[in-house]
């Protein structure tokens, strides 16, 4: 298996390393920190270990990549039309692409995109738990956690044993990797917590700690959990009878935490709106629930975003 | 007819002056201004024609007012409880007591405490329609418009004809004055444009004009309209069916405007919350109408408050 991760920033860059401190081949798309990777290597701070990678396949162009087997894709989905441009120069026939990203629907739209330009690809969603961020060019800090859940679209070509390859190789290399069939339950387990923390540190210019501790702002969570679970409902993806309350108890747990989204509004970044907040109110109002706090939610977004980018 | 003003401000400010400058005897109580009106006396820069009273009947202690027929009770509502301690001492029996206050609920709240006191009282709605601000110690700017709608509470000892006499001494001073008879009507009718502006204007930091102007706000805008004619309709106040177009074209159409909840937070002081979304979404809520943006609204502000006032 020869692996390509496009967008090696904290999540991207994480993992790759993992693969590559395991011996695989691993190639690297940088953007901006590129020139410092090539010069210093790619260094990765971690709770579970260092990683240092001196001689990195390090690229600055899609185009000049090989082709690859499995493709980890950890750019942000602000930039997803960019992304199905790109896939194509760096897929193998019968690639497993693994979308490690937020979101709903990215996996459909993706494949939608690019099935008659790659082979028998296989379209994976990638549903990382981990704390980690970039502290300088070519340089990652891993906090906490750090597992990955690899959950296949379910297509004619999907090669699901590839997929449990990839989980078996990401295991190899120390990282606490899981196979699941089920996608869209991992994606809706996932909106669970995104939906309520991400948006809402972002309009309340706060940190989940602070949500959790003031008892307006944590019934206003709770709600917006039980919204998320009606319209996962909705869809066909019933949630176990707690996971509201397992979901709240979780996150009392937590060190204080700001959400990707918060530290995308805090650099004026555009925030990743459309898949964690517009693609579930829609599949969701498409089976008949209408998630309204949900919708404010991605209402009030909209208009703070807008203040700042313009769009 | 013998007026009082508690809550000599913006508001309660230029309707006693008004009714002064037309000959009426006028007891103003004050707060903070109380030493720079005896020194100065009460000016009134009014787009309807200024006012000057340099014998201004000012009080800094309630206990020192005369008993007066005609009270207009202009305090925030947040100081709600001890204003039911302030007005036996200022009503004659049989006193016509009108709250020129937002929210839902305050005239059956302030009955209730004070009708053992204050015999035969008179409890009235007072819906002022007013741009206006303090800008100097005992100086009112008034900017804009200036009607007020009288509306008496439906309890025993109402008498309506002497909410009639006010509304026509109101009129011979120079102010557009109405009578109502549906208090609850125009109640809600006023919080179809304070729900959504006073806070959305908070929440999001911004202004009217901003919120009318953007597409998801804009939208936002509208759907909690929708919601507050909903609470309307479920608590007996059907509205008219293009109410909230109305109000949507007539707040395109107003100067950008900072509503008074807008103030509050800029200023660090305590918020309406409870008159303007708490005691509607109780109201609504107990026949059986969830105004679910308008709760999430309510959450999002008493987060906001309890960061800087701590409760």
């Amino acid at each position: 298996m020869r692996y390509a991760i496009i967008g090696t920033g904290a999540i991207g860059g994480y993992y790759g390393a993992r693969l590559a401190e395991a011996g695989h081949e691993v190639h690297f798309l940088f953007h901006s920190e590129y020139d410092a990777v090539v010069k210093n290597g790619l260094q990765v701070n971690s709770v579970n270990g260092d990683i240092h990678l001196s001689n990195v396949n390090a690229y600055n162009d899609v185009a000049k990549m090989p082709k690859c087997d499995a493709v980890i894709v950890a750019m942000k989905t602000t930039s997803e039309r960019l992304l199905t441009e790109m896939l194509p120069h760096v897929c193998a026939d019968g690639a497993v692409v693994s979308l490690f990203q937020n979101g709903l629907g990215y996996e459909e739209q993706v494949y939608e995109a690019i099935k008659d330009k790659v082979k028998n690809v296989t379209m994976t969603g990638g549903m990382a738990f981990i704390c980690s961020s970039r502290t300088a060019p070519g340089v990652i800090s891993h906090y906490d956690f750090g597992s990955v859940t690899l959950s296949p679209l379910n297509t004619p070509e999907a090669d699901t044993e590839k997929v449990k390859l990839i989980v078996e190789q990401l295991k190899a290399s120390n990282v606490p990797a899981k196979y699941d069939g089920n996608l869209k339950e991992r994606r809706w387990n996932k909106l669970l917590w995104n939906i309520p923390y991400n948006g809402m540190c972002v309009i309340l210019n706060t940190s989940t700690d602070k949500l959790m501790q003031d008892p307006s702002s944590r019934a206003l969570i709770r709600d917006v959990m039980v919204e998320v679970t009606e319209g996962a409902a909705a869809c066909g993806v019933p949630m176990a009878e707690n996971a509201v309350d397992a979901m709240m108890k979780y996150t009392d747990s937590m060190t204080p935490y700001a959400p990707s989204m918060k530290l995308d509004f805090d650099n004026r970044r555009e925030m990743e709106i459309q898949g964690i907040y517009t693609n579930p109110i829609i599949a969701a109002r498409e089976c008949g629930c209408h998630m309204k706090k949900v919708e404010m939610m991605e209402q009030q977004l909209r208009f703070i975003q807008a203040q700042y980018l313009g769009k």
